[in-house]
Protein backbone atom coordinates (compact mmCIF):
# COMPACT_ATOMS: atom_id res chain seq x y z
CA UNK A 1 0.00 0.00 0.00
CA UNK A 2 3.14 2.54 1.09
CA UNK A 3 4.20 1.87 -2.45
CA UNK A 4 0.90 2.05 -4.37
CA UNK A 5 0.37 5.23 -2.30
CA UNK A 6 4.20 6.72 -3.88
CA UNK A 7 3.73 6.37 -6.69
CA UNK A 8 0.32 6.37 -7.99
CA UNK A 9 0.13 3.14 -8.99
CA UNK A 10 -3.19 1.54 -10.45
CA UNK A 11 -4.27 -1.36 -8.04
CA UNK A 12 -6.47 -3.98 -9.82
CA UNK A 13 -8.39 -5.96 -7.49
CA UNK A 14 -11.36 -7.88 -6.86
CA UNK A 15 -14.33 -5.31 -6.43
CA UNK A 16 -14.01 -6.32 -2.33
CA UNK A 17 -10.35 -5.49 -2.53
CA UNK A 18 -10.73 -3.00 -4.81
CA UNK A 19 -13.47 -0.68 -2.53
CA UNK A 20 -11.50 -1.55 0.77
CA UNK A 21 -8.48 0.26 -0.61
CA UNK A 22 -10.08 2.90 -2.09
CA UNK A 23 -10.99 3.35 1.58
CA UNK A 24 -7.65 3.72 1.88
CA UNK A 25 -6.76 6.20 -0.79
CA UNK A 26 -5.57 4.28 -3.03
CA UNK A 27 -6.32 4.35 -6.95
CA UNK A 28 -8.00 1.59 -7.56
CA UNK A 29 -9.84 -0.42 -10.76
CA UNK A 30 -12.16 -3.41 -9.12
CA UNK A 31 -12.93 -6.64 -11.23
CA UNK A 32 -14.65 -9.99 -10.68
CA UNK A 33 -14.33 -13.60 -12.52
CA UNK A 34 -15.05 -13.98 -15.76
CA UNK A 35 -14.44 -10.91 -16.33
CA UNK A 36 -11.49 -9.13 -18.85
CA UNK A 37 -10.58 -5.35 -19.36
CA UNK A 38 -7.87 -3.71 -21.93
CA UNK A 39 -5.63 -1.56 -19.97
CA UNK A 40 -3.20 0.59 -21.06
CA UNK A 41 -0.57 -1.95 -20.67
CA UNK A 42 -2.60 -5.08 -21.70
CA UNK A 43 -5.55 -7.36 -20.77
CA UNK A 44 -6.21 -8.40 -17.82
CA UNK A 45 -9.00 -11.48 -16.91
CA UNK A 46 -9.98 -12.63 -13.67
CA UNK A 47 -9.95 -16.20 -13.32
CA UNK A 48 -11.58 -18.43 -10.03
CA UNK A 49 -9.54 -20.15 -7.84
CA UNK A 50 -10.24 -21.94 -4.68
CA UNK A 51 -9.19 -20.76 -1.76
CA UNK A 52 -9.80 -18.15 1.11
CA UNK A 53 -10.02 -14.73 0.81
CA UNK A 54 -10.20 -13.53 4.67
CA UNK A 55 -7.78 -10.16 5.57
CA UNK A 56 -7.23 -10.50 9.12
CA UNK A 57 -6.67 -7.12 11.28
CA UNK A 58 -4.55 -6.48 14.17
CA UNK A 59 -8.04 -6.27 15.92
CA UNK A 60 -8.48 -10.03 15.79
CA UNK A 61 -10.95 -9.43 13.14
CA UNK A 62 -11.39 -10.87 9.54
CA UNK A 63 -12.47 -9.31 6.56
CA UNK A 64 -14.09 -10.99 3.85
CA UNK A 65 -11.71 -10.58 0.58
CA UNK A 66 -14.08 -11.00 -2.08
CA UNK A 67 -14.03 -14.32 -4.48
CA UNK A 68 -10.90 -15.68 -4.70
CA UNK A 69 -9.15 -15.63 -7.99
CA UNK A 70 -5.87 -16.16 -10.76
CA UNK A 71 -4.97 -13.49 -13.15
CA UNK A 72 -5.18 -14.09 -16.86
CA UNK A 73 -1.95 -11.18 -18.62
CA UNK A 74 -2.43 -10.37 -21.85
CA UNK A 75 0.27 -8.07 -23.73
CA UNK A 76 2.38 -8.37 -26.93
CA UNK A 77 1.19 -11.56 -27.80
CA UNK A 78 1.94 -13.42 -24.94
CA UNK A 79 -0.72 -14.55 -22.54
CA UNK A 80 0.99 -15.60 -18.78
CA UNK A 81 -1.18 -17.45 -15.85
CA UNK A 82 -1.15 -16.49 -12.69
CA UNK A 83 -3.20 -19.32 -10.82
CA UNK A 84 -2.98 -17.43 -7.43
CA UNK A 85 -3.28 -19.54 -4.29
CA UNK A 86 -5.80 -22.39 -5.22
CA UNK A 87 -6.48 -25.73 -5.64
CA UNK A 88 -6.65 -27.86 -8.74
CA UNK A 89 -9.86 -27.77 -10.59
CA UNK A 90 -10.79 -28.88 -14.36
CA UNK A 91 -12.15 -25.69 -15.36
CA UNK A 92 -7.98 -24.80 -16.04
CA UNK A 93 -8.56 -27.26 -19.18
CA UNK A 94 -10.91 -24.80 -20.45
CA UNK A 95 -8.70 -21.55 -19.72
CA UNK A 96 -6.27 -23.36 -21.39
CA UNK A 97 -8.55 -23.81 -24.49
CA UNK A 98 -9.86 -20.17 -24.26
CA UNK A 99 -6.54 -19.18 -24.13
CA UNK A 100 -3.23 -20.59 -24.68
CA UNK A 101 -0.83 -19.87 -21.97
CA UNK A 102 2.84 -19.12 -22.84
CA UNK A 103 3.47 -18.98 -19.32
CA UNK A 104 1.88 -20.02 -15.97
CA UNK A 105 2.71 -19.62 -12.20
CA UNK A 106 1.41 -22.68 -10.17
CA UNK A 107 1.48 -23.23 -6.10
CA UNK A 108 2.76 -26.38 -4.94
CA UNK A 109 3.28 -25.48 -1.65
CA UNK A 110 0.66 -27.90 -0.39
CA UNK A 111 -1.03 -27.50 2.75
CA UNK A 112 -3.00 -24.40 1.40
CA UNK A 113 -2.95 -24.41 -2.26
CA UNK A 114 -2.03 -27.49 -4.65
CA UNK A 115 0.70 -30.01 -3.46
CA UNK A 116 3.32 -31.12 -6.70
CA UNK A 117 0.85 -33.95 -7.77
CA UNK A 118 -1.95 -31.63 -8.33
CA UNK A 119 0.17 -28.72 -9.59
CA UNK A 120 2.01 -30.96 -12.49
CA UNK A 121 -1.60 -32.20 -13.52
CA UNK A 122 -2.45 -28.61 -13.43
CA UNK A 123 0.26 -28.10 -16.02
CA UNK A 124 -0.80 -30.73 -18.39
CA UNK A 125 -4.81 -29.17 -17.91
CA UNK A 126 -3.71 -25.18 -18.57
CA UNK A 127 -1.43 -27.23 -21.74
CA UNK A 128 1.33 -24.38 -20.50
CA UNK A 129 4.28 -24.34 -22.82
CA UNK A 130 6.45 -22.76 -19.49
CA UNK A 131 5.86 -23.28 -16.01
CA UNK A 132 6.97 -21.44 -13.00
CA UNK A 133 6.54 -23.10 -9.53
CA UNK A 134 5.22 -20.59 -7.14
CA UNK A 135 4.10 -20.41 -2.70
CA UNK A 136 6.97 -23.06 -1.36
CA UNK A 137 9.48 -22.60 1.04
CA UNK A 138 7.98 -19.61 2.64
CA UNK A 139 7.91 -21.70 6.18
CA UNK A 140 8.09 -25.19 7.47
CA UNK A 141 4.50 -26.58 6.09
CA UNK A 142 4.84 -25.69 2.44
CA UNK A 143 8.60 -26.89 2.23
CA UNK A 144 8.88 -28.36 -1.01
CA UNK A 145 11.24 -29.31 -3.95
CA UNK A 146 10.54 -27.11 -7.17
CA UNK A 147 13.35 -28.93 -9.06
CA UNK A 148 11.78 -32.29 -8.21
CA UNK A 149 8.24 -30.60 -9.28
CA UNK A 150 9.89 -29.44 -12.61
CA UNK A 151 11.08 -33.16 -13.76
CA UNK A 152 7.66 -34.43 -13.05
CA UNK A 153 6.37 -32.45 -15.93
CA UNK A 154 5.70 -34.46 -19.27
CA UNK A 155 4.60 -32.17 -21.82
CA UNK A 156 5.35 -28.42 -19.68
CA UNK A 157 8.87 -26.88 -19.71
CA UNK A 158 9.06 -26.14 -15.95
CA UNK A 159 11.34 -22.98 -14.91
CA UNK A 160 12.47 -22.50 -11.31
CA UNK A 161 13.43 -19.11 -10.04
CA UNK A 162 15.30 -17.69 -7.71
CA UNK A 163 14.47 -14.77 -5.93
CA UNK A 164 15.67 -11.44 -7.83
CA UNK A 165 15.43 -13.52 -11.07
CA UNK A 166 13.54 -12.97 -14.05
CA UNK A 167 12.50 -14.77 -17.34
CA UNK A 168 11.94 -13.62 -20.91
CA UNK A 169 9.15 -14.77 -23.27
CA UNK B 1 -35.66 -4.08 1.42
CA UNK B 2 -38.84 -1.13 1.38
CA UNK B 3 -40.59 -3.14 -1.06
CA UNK B 4 -40.03 -6.11 0.19
CA UNK B 5 -41.04 -5.25 3.99
CA UNK B 6 -44.38 -3.02 2.01
CA UNK B 7 -45.83 -6.33 0.73
CA UNK B 8 -44.54 -8.99 3.24
CA UNK B 9 -42.94 -10.48 0.75
CA UNK B 10 -41.14 -13.44 1.18
CA UNK B 11 -37.42 -12.75 0.14
CA UNK B 12 -35.21 -16.40 -1.00
CA UNK B 13 -31.75 -15.77 -0.63
CA UNK B 14 -28.59 -17.31 0.10
CA UNK B 15 -28.20 -18.35 4.13
CA UNK B 16 -26.35 -15.76 4.59
CA UNK B 17 -28.29 -12.82 3.34
CA UNK B 18 -31.19 -14.28 4.10
CA UNK B 19 -30.19 -13.92 7.88
CA UNK B 20 -28.97 -10.13 7.38
CA UNK B 21 -32.43 -9.27 6.05
CA UNK B 22 -34.44 -11.25 8.76
CA UNK B 23 -32.21 -8.85 11.24
CA UNK B 24 -34.02 -6.00 9.57
CA UNK B 25 -37.40 -7.16 9.74
CA UNK B 26 -38.18 -9.49 6.38
CA UNK B 27 -39.75 -12.55 5.88
CA UNK B 28 -36.61 -15.00 4.56
CA UNK B 29 -36.03 -18.07 3.10
CA UNK B 30 -32.11 -19.08 2.97
CA UNK B 31 -30.92 -21.24 1.24
CA UNK B 32 -27.55 -22.56 -0.26
CA UNK B 33 -25.78 -23.88 -3.28
CA UNK B 34 -27.16 -27.03 -4.87
CA UNK B 35 -30.21 -26.61 -2.75
CA UNK B 36 -33.79 -26.89 -4.03
CA UNK B 37 -36.95 -26.32 -2.65
CA UNK B 38 -40.94 -26.40 -3.60
CA UNK B 39 -42.87 -22.71 -2.87
CA UNK B 40 -45.88 -22.10 -3.91
CA UNK B 41 -45.66 -20.62 -6.63
CA UNK B 42 -42.99 -22.90 -8.37
CA UNK B 43 -39.64 -24.90 -7.35
CA UNK B 44 -36.60 -22.93 -6.67
CA UNK B 45 -32.74 -24.38 -7.14
CA UNK B 46 -29.88 -22.33 -6.07
CA UNK B 47 -26.52 -22.91 -8.41
CA UNK B 48 -23.09 -22.10 -8.03
CA UNK B 49 -21.76 -18.83 -9.43
CA UNK B 50 -18.48 -17.56 -9.73
CA UNK B 51 -17.74 -14.04 -8.10
CA UNK B 52 -17.64 -11.46 -5.12
CA UNK B 53 -20.83 -10.99 -2.44
CA UNK B 54 -18.95 -8.05 -0.44
CA UNK B 55 -21.88 -5.88 1.08
CA UNK B 56 -20.78 -2.30 1.50
CA UNK B 57 -22.08 -0.48 4.30
CA UNK B 58 -21.98 3.12 4.71
CA UNK B 59 -19.35 3.12 7.69
CA UNK B 60 -16.57 1.51 4.87
CA UNK B 61 -17.54 -2.30 6.19
CA UNK B 62 -17.67 -5.17 3.82
CA UNK B 63 -19.90 -7.30 5.08
CA UNK B 64 -19.74 -11.14 3.74
CA UNK B 65 -22.67 -12.14 1.48
CA UNK B 66 -21.98 -16.10 1.32
CA UNK B 67 -21.65 -17.81 -1.70
CA UNK B 68 -22.12 -16.03 -5.03
CA UNK B 69 -25.72 -17.85 -6.75
CA UNK B 70 -27.65 -17.82 -9.72
CA UNK B 71 -31.02 -19.36 -9.85
CA UNK B 72 -33.12 -21.67 -11.38
CA UNK B 73 -36.57 -21.41 -11.39
CA UNK B 74 -39.39 -24.22 -12.67
CA UNK B 75 -42.94 -23.29 -12.80
CA UNK B 76 -45.68 -24.41 -15.47
CA UNK B 77 -43.49 -26.68 -17.06
CA UNK B 78 -40.44 -24.43 -18.04
CA UNK B 79 -37.45 -23.34 -16.57
CA UNK B 80 -35.48 -20.67 -15.85
CA UNK B 81 -32.26 -19.88 -15.44
CA UNK B 82 -30.40 -16.74 -13.79
CA UNK B 83 -27.01 -17.17 -14.27
CA UNK B 84 -26.60 -14.00 -11.52
CA UNK B 85 -23.06 -12.49 -11.96
CA UNK B 86 -20.67 -14.82 -12.91
CA UNK B 87 -17.48 -16.23 -14.75
CA UNK B 88 -18.01 -19.00 -17.12
CA UNK B 89 -17.41 -22.51 -15.42
CA UNK B 90 -17.91 -25.99 -17.41
CA UNK B 91 -20.72 -26.93 -14.94
CA UNK B 92 -23.14 -24.96 -16.90
CA UNK B 93 -23.00 -28.28 -18.92
CA UNK B 94 -23.94 -30.18 -16.18
CA UNK B 95 -26.90 -27.76 -15.46
CA UNK B 96 -28.21 -27.73 -18.64
CA UNK B 97 -28.32 -31.77 -18.96
CA UNK B 98 -29.85 -32.13 -15.17
CA UNK B 99 -32.43 -29.01 -16.06
CA UNK B 100 -33.34 -28.07 -19.73
CA UNK B 101 -33.33 -24.66 -20.19
CA UNK B 102 -36.16 -23.40 -21.83
CA UNK B 103 -34.85 -19.61 -20.88
CA UNK B 104 -31.29 -18.17 -20.05
CA UNK B 105 -30.42 -14.78 -18.72
CA UNK B 106 -26.35 -13.90 -18.86
CA UNK B 107 -24.65 -11.44 -18.00
CA UNK B 108 -22.28 -10.12 -20.78
CA UNK B 109 -20.60 -7.13 -19.26
CA UNK B 110 -17.25 -8.43 -19.23
CA UNK B 111 -14.79 -6.63 -16.26
CA UNK B 112 -17.17 -8.23 -13.23
CA UNK B 113 -18.76 -10.86 -15.11
CA UNK B 114 -18.48 -12.99 -18.52
CA UNK B 115 -18.18 -10.95 -21.51
CA UNK B 116 -20.30 -11.80 -24.87
CA UNK B 117 -17.40 -14.31 -25.79
CA UNK B 118 -17.71 -16.09 -22.88
CA UNK B 119 -21.53 -15.71 -22.59
CA UNK B 120 -22.34 -17.58 -26.06
CA UNK B 121 -20.07 -20.30 -24.83
CA UNK B 122 -22.27 -20.58 -22.04
CA UNK B 123 -25.06 -20.46 -24.01
CA UNK B 124 -23.61 -23.31 -25.90
CA UNK B 125 -23.23 -25.05 -22.59
CA UNK B 126 -26.16 -24.68 -20.95
CA UNK B 127 -28.41 -26.04 -24.56
CA UNK B 128 -30.85 -23.04 -23.48
CA UNK B 129 -33.59 -22.55 -25.95
CA UNK B 130 -33.53 -18.69 -25.93
CA UNK B 131 -30.92 -16.40 -24.11
CA UNK B 132 -31.62 -12.92 -22.68
CA UNK B 133 -28.08 -10.89 -22.31
CA UNK B 134 -27.93 -8.63 -18.80
CA UNK B 135 -25.46 -6.88 -16.96
CA UNK B 136 -24.20 -4.21 -18.93
CA UNK B 137 -24.33 -0.74 -20.56
CA UNK B 138 -25.36 0.66 -16.91
CA UNK B 139 -21.94 2.08 -16.31
CA UNK B 140 -18.78 2.38 -18.46
CA UNK B 141 -16.63 -0.24 -17.61
CA UNK B 142 -19.53 -2.67 -18.82
CA UNK B 143 -20.46 -1.18 -22.54
CA UNK B 144 -21.25 -4.01 -24.45
CA UNK B 145 -23.72 -4.33 -27.77
CA UNK B 146 -26.29 -6.96 -26.75
CA UNK B 147 -27.14 -7.14 -30.18
CA UNK B 148 -24.10 -8.21 -31.50
CA UNK B 149 -23.78 -10.64 -28.58
CA UNK B 150 -27.25 -12.20 -30.28
CA UNK B 151 -25.44 -12.81 -33.42
CA UNK B 152 -22.67 -14.80 -31.77
CA UNK B 153 -25.02 -17.59 -30.54
CA UNK B 154 -25.06 -20.44 -32.95
CA UNK B 155 -27.43 -22.88 -31.56
CA UNK B 156 -29.72 -20.88 -28.91
CA UNK B 157 -32.52 -17.85 -30.04
CA UNK B 158 -31.21 -14.87 -28.21
CA UNK B 159 -33.46 -12.02 -27.55
CA UNK B 160 -32.87 -8.75 -26.32
CA UNK B 161 -34.98 -7.18 -23.59
CA UNK B 162 -35.22 -3.49 -23.34
CA UNK B 163 -36.37 -2.13 -19.83
CA UNK B 164 -40.04 -2.92 -19.04
CA UNK B 165 -40.22 -5.05 -21.89
CA UNK B 166 -41.36 -9.03 -21.05
CA UNK B 167 -41.08 -12.28 -22.37
CA UNK B 168 -43.39 -15.09 -22.80
CA UNK B 169 -42.50 -18.82 -22.77
CA UNK C 1 -14.41 -25.00 21.30
CA UNK C 2 -15.21 -26.37 25.14
CA UNK C 3 -14.05 -30.18 23.90
CA UNK C 4 -11.32 -28.84 21.87
CA UNK C 5 -9.81 -26.61 25.29
CA UNK C 6 -10.55 -29.45 27.65
CA UNK C 7 -9.01 -32.02 25.68
CA UNK C 8 -6.33 -30.09 23.96
CA UNK C 9 -7.04 -31.47 20.75
CA UNK C 10 -5.83 -30.16 17.40
CA UNK C 11 -8.77 -28.67 15.26
CA UNK C 12 -8.22 -28.49 11.85
CA UNK C 13 -9.56 -26.13 9.63
CA UNK C 14 -9.32 -24.23 6.76
CA UNK C 15 -7.09 -20.71 7.18
CA UNK C 16 -10.07 -18.23 8.49
CA UNK C 17 -11.58 -20.72 10.76
CA UNK C 18 -8.17 -21.81 12.41
CA UNK C 19 -7.05 -18.31 12.73
CA UNK C 20 -10.25 -17.09 14.50
CA UNK C 21 -10.25 -20.52 16.72
CA UNK C 22 -6.84 -19.46 17.58
CA UNK C 23 -7.80 -15.74 19.15
CA UNK C 24 -10.19 -18.23 21.17
CA UNK C 25 -6.74 -19.86 22.52
CA UNK C 26 -7.50 -23.54 20.35
CA UNK C 27 -4.71 -25.07 19.07
CA UNK C 28 -5.08 -25.18 15.36
CA UNK C 29 -3.52 -26.12 11.94
CA UNK C 30 -4.94 -24.12 9.02
CA UNK C 31 -4.85 -25.19 5.67
CA UNK C 32 -6.69 -24.21 2.18
CA UNK C 33 -8.45 -26.00 -0.87
CA UNK C 34 -6.86 -28.41 -2.74
CA UNK C 35 -3.67 -28.43 0.03
CA UNK C 36 -2.85 -31.74 1.74
CA UNK C 37 -1.01 -32.36 4.93
CA UNK C 38 0.58 -35.46 6.78
CA UNK C 39 -0.96 -35.77 10.55
CA UNK C 40 0.18 -38.03 12.95
CA UNK C 41 -2.91 -39.80 12.42
CA UNK C 42 -3.45 -40.19 8.91
CA UNK C 43 -3.78 -37.26 5.65
CA UNK C 44 -6.16 -34.59 5.22
CA UNK C 45 -6.68 -33.33 1.92
CA UNK C 46 -9.19 -29.73 1.93
CA UNK C 47 -11.53 -29.94 -0.88
CA UNK C 48 -13.56 -27.61 -2.34
CA UNK C 49 -17.40 -27.35 -1.48
CA UNK C 50 -19.82 -24.72 -2.82
CA UNK C 51 -21.79 -23.26 -0.19
CA UNK C 52 -21.65 -20.30 2.15
CA UNK C 53 -19.63 -19.97 5.10
CA UNK C 54 -20.91 -16.97 7.40
CA UNK C 55 -20.71 -17.54 10.71
CA UNK C 56 -23.51 -15.65 12.55
CA UNK C 57 -22.62 -14.04 16.05
CA UNK C 58 -24.96 -12.94 19.13
CA UNK C 59 -24.70 -9.05 18.15
CA UNK C 60 -26.16 -10.15 14.17
CA UNK C 61 -23.12 -10.28 12.80
CA UNK C 62 -21.76 -12.23 9.75
CA UNK C 63 -18.27 -13.14 10.28
CA UNK C 64 -16.55 -14.88 6.82
CA UNK C 65 -15.57 -18.30 7.19
CA UNK C 66 -13.06 -18.91 4.32
CA UNK C 67 -13.68 -20.96 1.38
CA UNK C 68 -16.14 -23.94 2.11
CA UNK C 69 -14.69 -27.28 1.99
CA UNK C 70 -15.07 -31.04 2.12
CA UNK C 71 -12.17 -33.08 3.70
CA UNK C 72 -10.54 -36.63 2.19
CA UNK C 73 -9.36 -38.28 5.23
CA UNK C 74 -6.27 -40.43 4.48
CA UNK C 75 -5.11 -43.48 7.50
CA UNK C 76 -4.64 -47.37 6.99
CA UNK C 77 -4.67 -47.81 3.33
CA UNK C 78 -8.47 -46.19 3.43
CA UNK C 79 -10.08 -42.99 2.35
CA UNK C 80 -12.99 -41.03 3.83
CA UNK C 81 -14.45 -38.26 1.93
CA UNK C 82 -16.64 -36.05 3.73
CA UNK C 83 -17.92 -33.32 1.45
CA UNK C 84 -19.50 -30.93 4.06
CA UNK C 85 -22.23 -28.81 2.74
CA UNK C 86 -22.36 -28.79 -0.90
CA UNK C 87 -23.86 -28.80 -4.02
CA UNK C 88 -23.25 -31.32 -6.87
CA UNK C 89 -20.45 -30.22 -8.89
CA UNK C 90 -18.31 -32.30 -11.80
CA UNK C 91 -14.84 -32.24 -10.03
CA UNK C 92 -16.23 -34.73 -8.24
CA UNK C 93 -14.75 -36.80 -10.73
CA UNK C 94 -11.61 -35.75 -10.58
CA UNK C 95 -11.33 -36.09 -7.09
CA UNK C 96 -12.43 -39.92 -7.13
CA UNK C 97 -9.54 -40.80 -10.33
CA UNK C 98 -7.27 -38.81 -7.90
CA UNK C 99 -8.33 -40.34 -4.81
CA UNK C 100 -10.02 -43.82 -4.59
CA UNK C 101 -12.90 -43.59 -2.02
CA UNK C 102 -13.56 -46.25 0.09
CA UNK C 103 -16.43 -44.27 1.97
CA UNK C 104 -18.23 -41.03 1.24
CA UNK C 105 -20.05 -38.79 3.49
CA UNK C 106 -22.83 -37.13 1.08
CA UNK C 107 -25.77 -34.46 1.88
CA UNK C 108 -28.80 -35.55 0.86
CA UNK C 109 -31.30 -32.51 2.92
CA UNK C 110 -31.63 -30.30 0.00
CA UNK C 111 -32.55 -26.76 -0.12
CA UNK C 112 -29.12 -26.28 1.72
CA UNK C 113 -26.75 -28.74 0.06
CA UNK C 114 -27.62 -31.13 -2.43
CA UNK C 115 -30.83 -33.20 -2.65
CA UNK C 116 -31.25 -36.98 -3.22
CA UNK C 117 -30.88 -37.11 -7.01
CA UNK C 118 -27.67 -35.00 -7.18
CA UNK C 119 -26.20 -36.83 -4.45
CA UNK C 120 -26.88 -40.10 -6.17
CA UNK C 121 -24.86 -38.62 -9.14
CA UNK C 122 -22.35 -37.22 -6.75
CA UNK C 123 -22.19 -40.82 -6.03
CA UNK C 124 -21.29 -42.12 -9.48
CA UNK C 125 -18.95 -39.09 -9.91
CA UNK C 126 -17.02 -40.24 -6.70
CA UNK C 127 -17.24 -43.71 -7.90
CA UNK C 128 -17.34 -44.11 -3.88
CA UNK C 129 -17.31 -47.67 -2.73
CA UNK C 130 -19.50 -47.12 -0.06
CA UNK C 131 -21.93 -43.59 0.68
CA UNK C 132 -23.79 -42.65 3.64
CA UNK C 133 -26.34 -40.09 3.46
CA UNK C 134 -25.75 -37.04 6.07
CA UNK C 135 -27.37 -33.59 6.54
CA UNK C 136 -31.30 -34.21 6.50
CA UNK C 137 -34.28 -34.74 8.91
CA UNK C 138 -32.74 -32.17 11.28
CA UNK C 139 -35.10 -29.50 10.47
CA UNK C 140 -38.49 -29.39 8.48
CA UNK C 141 -36.77 -27.59 4.99
CA UNK C 142 -34.89 -30.73 4.49
CA UNK C 143 -36.89 -33.85 5.52
CA UNK C 144 -35.62 -36.28 3.24
CA UNK C 145 -36.30 -40.58 3.44
CA UNK C 146 -32.35 -42.05 3.41
CA UNK C 147 -33.63 -45.44 2.43
CA UNK C 148 -35.21 -44.22 -0.57
CA UNK C 149 -32.05 -42.25 -1.19
CA UNK C 150 -29.61 -45.53 -0.81
CA UNK C 151 -32.70 -47.60 -3.03
CA UNK C 152 -31.04 -45.06 -5.91
CA UNK C 153 -27.80 -46.04 -5.90
CA UNK C 154 -26.66 -47.79 -8.78
CA UNK C 155 -23.18 -48.50 -8.04
CA UNK C 156 -22.13 -47.40 -4.44
CA UNK C 157 -23.08 -49.63 -1.52
CA UNK C 158 -25.74 -47.29 0.66
CA UNK C 159 -25.49 -47.37 4.25
CA UNK C 160 -28.01 -45.65 6.73
CA UNK C 161 -26.35 -44.53 9.93
CA UNK C 162 -28.50 -43.76 13.19
CA UNK C 163 -27.36 -41.74 15.73
CA UNK C 164 -24.63 -43.15 17.41
CA UNK C 165 -24.03 -46.18 15.00
CA UNK C 166 -20.66 -46.43 13.94
CA UNK C 167 -19.36 -48.47 10.17
CA UNK C 168 -15.82 -50.31 9.88
CA UNK C 169 -13.91 -50.34 6.74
Amino acid sequence: MELAKKHDALVIANFEVATYLSWKGLNTHGMSIGGAYEFDFGKVKMIQAFHGTGMMTENNEIIYGGMPAGILFMAEGKTVYHAGDTGLFSDMKLIGERHPIDLAFLPIGDNFTMGPEDAALAAEFLNAKEVVPIHFNTFPPIKQNPHAFVKMLKKNKGTVLEAGESIEL
